[in-house]
């Protein structure tokens, strides 16, 4: 999903697919090695990912805690690697994927969301503050990274950022919609969990229907935030009809 | 040590310190996380470092291993956004510190090391394998660092990968011997612990006089290194000497 955004951000901004490639890549080994580190025993203790065994299942906790260091340290060297123009050098490139992914974003959002399975008082602005941070921070960075590879305009990546921002938000409010609807084959990895563990979710919170109603208005923000490229931003919206309809 | 070897690198080079910082700080960034995730019970399963209880002892396994995950972006951050010349822009800065860090580099001598722990055959041609990649990968780094925030010259730059690379070798060795001569407080890290996990260790397979040879011989091309510094290299010289006759 991600690569895909910052591939189809980079076609709404005009650029070459070959140009944006490298940072799809470099975003991708950010998501993988995040989730590789998210399912340890230690993190959510998860067995299944895409309907496979989990790393640490197949190659032991060792050596995935590795497998993410490396995917991490990846990304970058990818990111350093890439072409650049002025307007986004490579220090704006390797700036955007340190901050999406480091410990005010990415890494904030996974501490308050292990402090928080300690608790039972999570509201919904904490709630917030996670999805914005474990899930929206490199949705953001995607869509940016696509808008800079294609050279794009400072006021195009506003508009990306809040797409960005706001599928990020919607993402996560379905993730907890298909948690409690859907089947663990259906789903790939293990359902009901969040229920399992007493998590605080959206349909826990605010029900199923204001949930789904909730995820509409999300995804509505985001479609808004596309007016500015017009007709070029097809792909952007195909990927955000698509997080709204999805079953797994 | 890492942090000072960069300083020292770049007053060889007649750098200014205040240059130098940002990289020293990005790689003990480094550095620090490649110890908490090597302390993890998944991996050498240490209880001290420093002479303190280790990461995940105080905070958890999970805060351990994302405090880690944050140092190592931590170092990319601090790495962007430090000053750059022509001769090394921020995208040989950043590649710098992303290959050896990278999958070929530290990973890779963390994956060996793990996989010997499991081996009783393993020979010295795998230790120098390990230590090349865990030690004087992030060593060479880290003068080789010192020198470009100096803006020197290319032969200095190869000078100061021969140092970092024999000092790393050096270090390693000294620290297999000390392994088996201090105590856990003389260490501030749990002694004995090569010889009870049955690891394979310099002192194990060549004798501690052998040992403290190769240490002197390392160090010895280590100097020999910086001769093109003449008596600029006075701080890496003595950082060397340090080395060789540290008691923990």
């Amino acid at each position: 999903m991600r690569p895909l955004l910052t591939l189809a951000a980079a076609e709404a901004c005009g650029g070459a697919e070959s140009e944006a490639m490298p940072l799809a890549c470099a975003v991708e080994c950010i998501h993988t090695y995040s989730l590789i580190h998210d399912d340890l025993p230690a993190m959510d203790d998860d067995d299944l990912r895409r309907g496979n065994p989990t790393n640490h299942k197949v190659y032991g906790e060792g050596i995935a805690i590795l497998a993410g260091d490396a995917l991490l340290t990846q990304a970058f060297e990818i990111a350093a690697k890439c072409n650049a123009w002025p307007r986004y050098t490579h220090q704006d490139i390797v700036l955007e994927i340190a901050r999406a992914s480091g410990s005010l974003q990415l890494i904030a959002g996974q501490v308050a969301d292990l402090e928080g399975e300690a608790r039972k008082d999570v509201t919904i602005k904490d709630l917030k503050y996670i999805h914005e941070r474990k899930t929206s921070a490199l949705l953001c960075c995607s869509v940016r990274l696509g808008g800079m590879s294609a050279n794009c305009t400072p006021a195009k990546l506003e508009a990306l950022t809040k797409f960005g921002y706001n599928v990020g938000l919607a993402f996560q409010v379905i993730d907890d919609i298909l948690d409690v609807t859907q089947s663990t084959e259906e789903l790939g990895k293990t359902a009901g969990k969040d229920l399992n563990a007493d998590k605080t979710t959206y349909p826990a919170v605010m029900g199923l229907e204001k949930s789904r109603r909730e995820a509409r208005r999300l995804t509505k923000k985001a479609f808004d935030a596309l007016e500015p490229f017009r007709g070029r931003a097809r792909a952007l919206q195909a990927l955000a009809e698509y997080l709204l309809h999805r079953t797994n």
